[in-house]
């Protein structure tokens, strides 16, 4: 493969998505570029006909990467352990594999989807309790898949892509006021987690489009 | 390992996603039992306490296999391709396993959440405009996607996961009544595909919990 240069990032510091691939990145330790797309400024930057042509699905994360671009962060987290060095991000073991694809998606498909900005923005005034709706609905079945697969982290003792999903889920729910008291696994990860330098420095208040006054 | 018996399968007919795990199972010629939950009758037996041992989750699929119990289509069906033999049902390539990835997430993430039986019960009665909106924008995404990747089917020229999640989608768009001739590539690869015996075999119209008047 020829030598293609750092990947680029097209994100937006608030996204859950996008901050799931930062943390991948930073684990991984590979330097990456950062195109911001805001979600809210010019109407949402993700909806131009520039950024279409990114991302058909106008919506962030997006990377463009050894000559191609990929979206949905799963599959670029799975690209991105796949083909780079450093720690691996998947188990070597099929049913551990299975269980952080599981908890991954459970978020991914499950959870975030249905709290995330377009959405909520349709549902208008109901919004906050539509999200906790969802969100909680999903950390009950989180929690209860977690005291079955966590050691450490959400799987056994090695980080992987399930608790890449988990803290940006964690801190959506913050967002909206969801009580995590509720759900004492998962808050146990998520803080032992955020000890952790690839989850501080990948975190939505340091980033090069965070705005000044929600800077950490 | 020690031989477990077969697989079993908690699913339901006309669920999408029990359908992609279906595919999966037809396509590697694995033999499975099937425990049928239905999404309607008694209010939703996947609502149950005994069902929520299976999948906390509360959803359809649910694969009880080699001693575990998984949730989550796309981590079921890359548990199977990862320990079964049989055609592989992600490519060989990075790059193709990316965009195999990739697809089925827009679909699986993007597009199926926002239209199951759950969400679209909360809409209430804007609930085919509702469904409709969310399976058009995927589909305008997935259909510029699919001009770039596909050959015979979704990626190149072998049968993938992005083609598993395909056909199940493009089923619930024609029951939300999507007019799919504004998604030419998305309906060459479904026909295709649906010629194909793993596809008809696993259809909603000839499972074992179909009901009289749906059978084919």
């Amino acid at each position: 493969m020829a030598a293609q240069g750092k990947p680029v990032l097209h994100g937006y510091f608030r996204s859950s998505c996008s901050w799931r691939v930062r943390i991948a990145f930073a684990l991984k330790g590979i330097e990456y570029d950062q195109v911001p797309v805001s979600l809210v400024k010019d109407g949402g930057q993700q909806l131009t006909d520039q950024y279409k042509t990114v991302n058909p699905m106008q919506q962030v994360p997006a990377v463009t990467i050894d000559g191609i671009t990929l979206s949905q962060s799963l599959a670029i987290i799975q690209y991105i352990d796949e083909t780079r060095p450093g720690p691996r991000l998947l188990p070597a073991d099929p049913q551990q594999r299975a269980q952080v694809r599981m908890i991954s998606d459970l978020i991914a498909s499950g959870i975030q989807p249905l709290q995330n900005l377009h959405v909520i923005q349709k549902i208008g005034a109901e919004k906050v309790q539509w999200a906790q709706h969802f969100i909680n609905k999903g950390f009950n079945a989180l929690e209860s898949i977690l005291k079955q697969t966590s050691g450490t982290y959400c799987v056994g003792n090695e980080i992987s892509m399930a608790d890449i999903c988990l803290v940006p889920q964690v801190y959506n729910a913050e967002r909206f006021k969801v009580d995590l008291d509720q759900y004492p696994t998962i808050k146990r990860i998520n803080q032992t987690l955020m000890e952790l330098e690839a989850f501080k420095v990948s975190h939505p208040t340091c980033q090069p489009d965070t705005p000044d006054d929600l800077r950490a």
